[in-house]
């Protein structure tokens, strides 16, 4: 079959690799969809070890498993875990210490024609959610997870840091929970996708310093963690949505005298993501910047890696 | 009156100070004991800019206050709060914008023969708790925050990194949660006392990776951070009990894939602090290293900064 193929950080379009056969409790998917995330875009700088097929984020049809699942339009959660550790069994799989991580650790991705994922990944996508669409599944679960980590009510202060993709997902569901938001980045034409759904934006002018109850970090770097930590009130919480290149320099005592909480956010719940999709509740739709083939797959990444681009789509089947 | 004075990162003894008036809803306090704590020492090296007298441990009697203070023995909070921000207003005293600090911030402490809390801050000492003891209530209330801000249960795998003075009292709080418990340090006969007392103790390399569920770091360095890191199980909570000169280096990524809370941690609860005192819950006699009059007070502050020394009191009246 047909894939992108990422070792010692290059990016080759392979055609030679086999099918990937279904272990017992998994399925094969035909990949439809998937889009470039910017983990992707840090395997290939090689901020993380990784050789194989990249790709996490995707809707496929399922080619081969149970037969209720046959033919069904799905995504699939990342993490494929072995339901033994003590992860697994205390309810927490995406811990789970013997994982493999589709595209990430250990597990062929969706850059490519198939993938296999266990059935107890997947989820079907309802009929009215579009293809393009449901490609969004997997990061806003993503930003969902913060609210299973913190209490976000309609009188929270609430700052966004960061106007990239993963930030105008985290602004828009935090917005649905009616909290006192304001959503910062660098790009104007992409706050406004923001304004546009009534969520307030700017500059990092505009953060008042000590105001927010709860500041989210979507830029991967120090410069936006320096305005979510200045945004915050004494008691206040700073989740880490973006994983950085290298380490960030901390003062540790103004966390201690501030009894601040930082909280490192990663996969979230599927079904929620799903359900906001169904009832357009969200716009995804305004974040994809572009589209290619698979064929297409390094020019793809090129155009993803470009300065200011939001989302690029790989149309790998219909 | 006499005195501890710093000023530019020196201290002296003085005795020509006033005897400081209390405002209105502030009584006058006769320090009798006092001691010497890590914040003392980093004031001494300039990490944060005070003049003034230093001392914020102490236990004295109420020379000047409302009738049923007076003759008290007491002990006091040590942030003087405003009582109309919004912290205040929304019961955080100890996060208060306008505070001072006793020692700390803008109001002078207790190495000094006077000071002046407000009565609000005062809690008296119950006649079965030695002067001695009673000078431990500030420090066990500051370890008693962690159990404000985390929930420890009894099946809750705790590691305690550090052996010093906090790190003793925080392992002894965290102790009568019946968890299980390992505390980890440098000096076995300091672990001892913990040993003593039927707690687990060791050195780094009996902390197992990944294992715990709550890490309490006492010691302020990036050594004892690292020890309390890689102890920490995914989703596990990193409690910053102690201040660090300087910024912390910090993998942010390694916080983001395993999920974790930092928990910045400063001053707790003075009431539980006095009844564990009370009930003889917790042993702080033995942490006493030294004893020295106000008039040696320099020499105190000496005997202090030796490395592995415990609590140095100083005794400024009877």
């Amino acid at each position: 079959m047909k894939a992108l193929w990422l070792e010692n950080q290059t990016l080759q379009l392979r055609d030679d690799l086999p099918v990937p056969e279904p272990k017992s409790g998994e399925a094969l998917i035909e990949v439809l969809r998937a889009g470039i995330c910017n983990t992707d875009l840090e395997l290939l700088r090689g901020y993380y070890p990784y050789c194989g097929v990249p790709g996490h984020e995707f809707v496929g049809r399922v080619a081969q498993g149970p037969p209720e699942w046959t033919g069904k339009r799905v995504v699939g959660e990342i993490n494929a875990a072995c339901g033994h550790c003590r992860f697994c069994q205390s309810g927490q799989p995406t811990h789970c210490e013997n994982r493999t991580v589709l595209g990430i650790v250990n597990r062929n991705g969706a850059f490519a024609e198939y993938l296999t994922l266990p059935v107890q990944n997947l989820h079907a996508i309802p009929e009215n959610v579009s293809i393009e669409a449901a490609t969004f599944t997997e990061p806003i679960a993503a930003a969902l997870e913060i609210q299973q980590q913190v209490a976000v009510g309609d009188r929270s202060k609430v700052l966004v840091v960061g106007d990239g993709k993963l930030g105008l997902l985290v602004a828009q569901t935090l917005a649905l929970r009616g909290c006192d938001l304001l959503a910062v980045g660098r790009h104007r034409e992409k706050l406004a996708l923001l304004e546009k759904r009534g969520i307030q934006t700017g500059f990092a002018d505009a953060v008042v310093d000590r105001a927010f109850d709860l500041a989210v970090e979507c830029t991967g770097n120090p410069e936006g963690f320096s305005i979510a930590r200045r945004g915050l009130r004494p008691r206040g919480t700073l989740v880490l949505k973006s994983t950085y290149a290298g380490n960030l320099s901390l003062d540790v005592s103004s966390l201690v005298v501030d009894e601040i909480t930082l909280i490192g956010s990663r996969c979230g719940p599927f079904p929620p993501a799903i359900e906001l999709l169904a009832n357009d509740r969200i716009d995804v739709l305004s974040l994809v910047c572009d589209r290619f083939s698979l064929n297409n797959g390094l020019a793809a990444f090129d155009r993803a890696r470009e300065r200011g681009v939001l989302k690029v789509l790989l149309t790998v089947s219909d």
